[in-house]
């Protein structure tokens, strides 16, 4: 294949974006993660807070997707797009661009989902085993692993809760994904290993089938 | 880590078996699939019919733990085990000793369930895209692809059925597993390389973790 894009979802604290990361310097192409909420402000003309607000609405777990109806609040833009829509959307026009553009890496962002059943698009799913996320998370974080379980958990629920609004689908739900790892099993950089493996597979295969 | 068991769950149609035998040939290892009822045979005493039945009736949707209460027949071996149950165990008693005795690939039969939490076992699962699943069937029992969509389901229900009722846990669920492929995007051979590439790893972490 010649381009091809490397989604990575991700359980929070399993390492999933500096897999990302490593994994995109090894291959010489970018990788996209929360800088997508920048390039995403920039065409589509949203503010950053706008759509980082946007973000924060979906993972709550108390968002519902018409909350505003019979407030009396229009929940729909000019062009009948729901508000709460608008910024996914215009999100989701850049990693279609982005993908267009040549060989990257997306972490997040629902980029399994959008970038669909494009053929050039490989899905893989990073999680681990909590208590290993949580110590990970308290050394990122300079902060006591002490009560953060609960946090990770809470995290890891937003996720859950933004994936599922916006694509209808269960977050984590395994046939959606090419590959899925554990990175308590693997490493970070085993895991970085086993997605170049994947990627390599696919370049022998000029992106077809065995 | 000196001994290692692959424990390889599959859908049907996937490959996994066959995935399964290449991976243990690579390996020089020995691969275990339905050739442990003979085995278990061997070892408990019970009729490899028995045990098949045992099976059988564990896949089957309608099946019910103690189906036969209240109905006068007990469901109760001598040694107070549900005879629903006593195959199962039988069975699970000979995975542990192949598991202590060597390295080796094991296909299905809730392995993954049985060696629970051994450092020494890796457990993949192998999916596919159910187009593909259904082709490979044809090809392989030399039947037509038509209607055999539907078996195909049904197998896979039953092997959900059997996961379910001997582990109490979901069948498929991405999180109890190391590594999990979708081989319709890595191929047979493709699958075999990233399993044996996962083996490496852990050969070379010593068994332990980053």
């Amino acid at each position: 294949m010649s381009n091809y894009v490397i989604s990575i979802s991700r359980e929070f604290g399993s390492g999933g974006r500096v897999i990302g990361k490593r994994l995109a310097a090894k291959l010489g192409i970018p990788c996209y993660d929360r800088t997508l909420i920048q390039k995403t402000a920039e065409k589509s003309g949203l503010s950053p807070e706008f759509i980082a607000r946007a973000e924060e609405r979906a993972r709550s777990r108390f968002h519902l997707p018409f909350a505003s109806m019979g407030t009396g609040v229009s929940t729909y833009t000019q062009q009948g797009v729901p508000v709460s829509l608008q910024a996914f959307f215009a999100q989701s026009e850049v990693i279609r661009k982005l993908a267009d553009e040549g060989s990257c890496v997306i972490v997040g962002r629902c980029s399994d989902y959008v970038l669909g059943e494009r053929p050039e698009c490989l899905k893989v799913f990073i999680h681990g085993d909590l208590e290993d996320r949580v110590t990970r998370c308290a050394e990122d974080y300079h902060i006591s692993a002490q009560n953060l379980t609960d946090r990770v958990k809470e995290i890891d629920r937003g996720r859950a809760n933004y994936y599922n609004y916006y694509t209808g689908h269960n977050w984590g739900e395994m046939r959606r994904y090419d590959l899925t790892l554990n990175s308590s099993v693997t490493g970070i950089d085993g895991a970085v290993e086993l997605i170049a493996a994947l990627v390599r597979l696919r370049e022998n295969q000029g992106g077809g089938q065995e």
